[in-house]
């Protein structure tokens, strides 16, 4: 995997001042890179040992998606708000760039204890905490986090102490 | 594929007052059915011709992106406004509840000439339409859609003039 992050697109100043934006869309384009990524993290521990996988909108779908197939794991969306009909758990967060809640339905989530949270990057980890707490309030819990970016510098791993597997880091 | 139905949850008045909301998150619970419908999918003849996939944001990613892994294409998002970084390529649509816009990168549609469009749900079409506009703007051509649930009494088949492949249609 060492050239994974070769289909990382950098995008300086996106999609605000000061943010630099890793792009995955290349890793997209290439159906080699793409199968090898999600067979990476289909393949983790922590997606074996999790009954279900929580995807975040809108990147998270796409590897969520992917990885849930592979493993065969029954697949969770978390949504942005007002997207989720039904009975809803919802939990507000605060992110590198803005404010907002997630929410999932109420019924997928009960057949099932140990969840894997699955998303394209993470930064500060603002979003994966609001899942992990918003899992906390049904009395279930997230097992561990497997994405594919993670900005060490922005220290999720100090916020977040589940076990976090990443395929590439900078 | 004579029980897909089964896993379709209708919500009435959802997200708003006189939609009736068909949720596909019983799909994804389903390990098994959600395989089922991908496989069928990504074996049409429209995803077949294809040489690669757009997908919708953003419950298009779902089934868009284990399409693309199952057929091996590549994968292309549409995404809303202010998303997607770099060289876009941008255009109004209306749906059955709202007005919106959809971006695909400039860069990522350069080595094809024809796409097939991947969402879960086909209502009025609004959507679809705009990404084959968006691709004639490109000088390129959607040779099909191919889509989960198809709402046959709001007619998009009357206003979009490519292959349409449903899985199921109400």
């Amino acid at each position: 995997m060492d050239t994974l992050s070769e289909f990382v697109s950098d995008y300086p100043d996106f999609p605000k001042e000061g943010i630099l934006f890793k792009d995955i869309m290349p890793i997209l384009a290439s159906p080699k890179m793409f199968s090898e990524v999600v067979e990476n993290m289909a393949s983790s521990e922590i997606v074996k040992k999790a009954e279900a996988i929580i995807a975040i909108e809108s990147r998270g779908f796409i590897f969520g998606s992917a990885i849930a197939i592979k493993a065969a794991k029954p697949l969770i969306t978390a949504r942005k708000p007002g997207k989720l009909p039904g009975d809803l758990v919802k939990k507000n967060y605060t992110l590198e760039y803005g404010e907002s809640s997630l929410e999932i339905q109420r019924s997928a989530l009960k057949s099932f204890s140990d969840f894997v949270i699955v998303d394209d990057l993470l930064a500060t980890g603002g979003t994966a905490e609001c899942v992990i707490k918003l899992l906390n309030k049904c009395k279930k819990r997230a097992i561990g986090i497997s994405i594919v970016i993670e900005l060490s510098a922005l220290k999720a791993r100090k916020r977040i102490n589940i076990p976090i597997d990443s395929q590439v880091a900078y």
